[in-house]
């Protein structure tokens, strides 16, 4: 096929003009996709997004996708994970697959997955309206509990597709208020007992691009507003758990104390410096202080360490040294510290031929790594993958002022538009 | 009236021996009481207590209470502020009254509160059982939300009592899940529009006294069963938030962040450096990160500073050195923090005479201040008070382990009947 625009660099030039360009009948549509989908699970008072995984708010963005799919005739499955298709063509092998999730962080923002979702299928409107019939099939896909912000395990669509998570590892996972993923699942009407491995979904798959809002502002700072993935860090999360005992805050000599709080609290500092010193990243945004009553001294508390390192070796040196340093603060105080990792995720290098493609469509978009984990990145060990990044001015992410900019969403569509022509046609 | 026993300091020693003893025939009667007690609100798993103000469990109690009550022919009244009196004698001026709580904090022991309502009622069998017919009124008291756990301000039903708090104040209290205590006071059948200072309650007090166990190991380290309180220290409860910025805890670079959990985690840090300092306590017991996800920055973290020293000037320094490091760690990261005092309670001596004649009768009991606030404490302002503390080996408090010897608990009842015949007859 030919290209309608020689490079993804003059199409983007295109969109930020005042005139006529390929995207002006593509924003009507986006808007109204949009207005759709922000209502549902949004706080009124925030702003911020509640689309946790097995809700009645994620049943809302199902029924959402299927109501887009059904617009555009495209046909609609669900996997046997609960992952969503909507397929342009007879599904099968050798399909160019796009996509993103549409769960949410607590809290989180409107783009961090809507926007990969949105713009597949404002790509398939762009092919469409370009005349174009692809000679193999298109499927977008949105694959279920990206966040992992109700189980504690994220991107579980699409590792129990490609049997990076067991079935009873997915199914025994509990939420905060004991209910596990089979249970959630089941009441959503997924049954829990066929998921698992899917080399059937796997095998019609050529290739995985997924397009996603940047979740730093490199792209701000570089004045572009497409990147390129080349890779992603290697990161993971751990439990550490500090056992004290609980005692009476009043009477309890500051000596006698064995209070599980202190050295939690000197954990997360060492666990900052550590990230400065391995040049990655480390970060506590949960903890459970039990029994957290304010006038007792905790019997322990619960904290999650997210750590991210640019290599497997700096990743386990910066765990193993936030981990000596707990057990270092721990031991004058009589706490003892047990330490859980509950996820892993290695470090992701994206298909080599699929990015040389996108970075001869898109002439000098920069090209970045970075330190999120994305359904792409699992999917990279089974399939080629690749990642488009949309800029994100502030930088800002899993918050309510997450935002990207209408003419940067469109040049994103345009160019995810560009990349499924090239390789579906 | 005589004295059955010349001084406690004999009684205890008689208490401890192996032959006959005046205790004897109440240790039955105390097995029963606590037997009849213990499973309500217990954690089988856990062996703590979860006993919050105005829940069902908070309504087993009470019907406990009335139930001890009734077996002695004692007359139960509820006071407007929901707290329970049991009467041996007519309701009115110059009642010698005694009691403490029920209630406990979330993972509670079983003597904190219980111990001081089954020895009042234990001390009228006592008294009964020497044949001694009270001149005065005696009442059996125990009052609503000691512990705060629930609603955040603690001795709730003796600070309405004695108009520390305001109804207002109290009805908006909320607890974790939004419920109010006119709510909660309304389910529990306690009309909430009738609560506020109660001076015909009040009125009818002639002495307070309240038996407690002991909650540090100072009486461990003193080989003595029982100690006479001299005064609390002044205490207060202030909310500390830190206010970050959401974000993506994989993209957003250390230099970029506004974690309010390293502002935090250095003030709790800081909390107990300048606690050592004053010669006081702090602790951060109660801290809840949002939104509190694993792979987010937080947007902000709320921590409660119990705070307690041996007198306001070293209490109001300790809190002013702690907030000052707050602000001080919160800036370089942008981070501002927000300080608001929940509760403060003055500085309490007991009642002198009421002090020296328990003195008088105990003969060399060890008298101790202590750090931990009480009805007693409440009481003080209002009425003559005076408060009894019983061994507790371990110190542990607020906890499971929590624990008193049978026999010192014993002890304890026989100096508390010994003050009841003295002020009663």
């Amino acid at each position: 096929m030919a290209l309608r625009r020689p490079s993804g660099r003059d199409s983007m030039a295109a969109v930020r003009s005042d005139g006529p360009h390929p995207a002006s009948s593509l924003a009507p549509v986006f808007d109204r996709a949009w207005a759709e989908l922000a209502p549902i699970g949004r706080d009124p008072l925030t702003g911020g997004y509640d689309r946790s995984a097995w809700t009645t708010v994620d049943g809302e963005l199902r029924a959402w996708f299927r109501a887009q799919a059904g617009t555009r005739g495209l046909r609609v499955e669900a996997d046997r994970n609960g992952n969503q298709w909507a397929w342009w063509g007879t599904p099968g092998p050798g399909a160019i697959v796009t996509g993103s999730h549409l769960d949410s962080v607590p809290g989180g923002g409107a783009y961090d997955g809507p926007l990969g979702v949105v713009s597949a299928f404002l790509a398939i409107d762009d092919l469409r309206e370009r005349g174009i019939t692809p000679v193999r099939p298109i499927a977008v896909v949105q694959f279920a509990d990206e966040e992992g912000a109700r189980f504690g395990v994220s991107c579980v669509g699409s590792r129990l597709m490609t049997g990076l998570l067991t079935p009873d590892g997915a199914r025994g996972l509990r939420d905060a208020d004991g209910i596990t993923v089979a249970e959630a699942m089941d009441a959503a009407g997924v049954p829990p007992e066929r998921i698992g491995r899917d080399d059937m979904a796997l095998a019609r798959i050529g290739a995985f691009v997924e397009l996603h809002i940047e979740q730093g502002r490199a792209l701000a700072d570089l004045a572009a507003p497409i990147a390129i993935a080349s890779g992603i860090w290697p990161h993971g999360r751990w439990r550490l758990t500090f056992h004290g005992t609980a005692d009476h805050a009043g009477t309890t000599r500051l000596a006698d104390r064995h209070d599980p709080m202190l050295p939690f609290a000197a954990t997360v500092l060492a666990a900052r410096r550590e990230a400065e010193r391995a040049g990655g990243l480390a970060t506590f945004g949960k903890v459970v202080a039990s029994p957290g009553a304010a006038n007792a001294i905790g019997s322990g508390v619960e904290a999650w360490l997210d750590a991210r390192a640019p290599d497997e070796g700096a990743l386990a040196g910066l765990v193993q040294a936030i981990v000596a340093a707990a057990h270092e603060e721990g031991a004058p105080h009589g706490v003892c510290v047990a330490v859980v990792g509950e996820s892993h995720t290695a470090a992701v290098t994206f298909d080599g031929p699929l990015r040389i493609r996108l970075q001869a469509l898109l002439g000098d978009a920069p090209v970045l790594a970075t330190g999120a984990g994305h359904d792409a990145g699992i999917l990279a060990g089974a399939v080629p993958s690749a990642m488009l990044f949309v800029r994100n001015p502030t930088g800002v992410s899993h918050s309510p002022a997450e935002h990207a900019d209408r003419a940067d969403c469109l040049a994103g569509v345009l160019a995810l538009a560009d990349l499924l022509a090239n390789l579906a046609c």
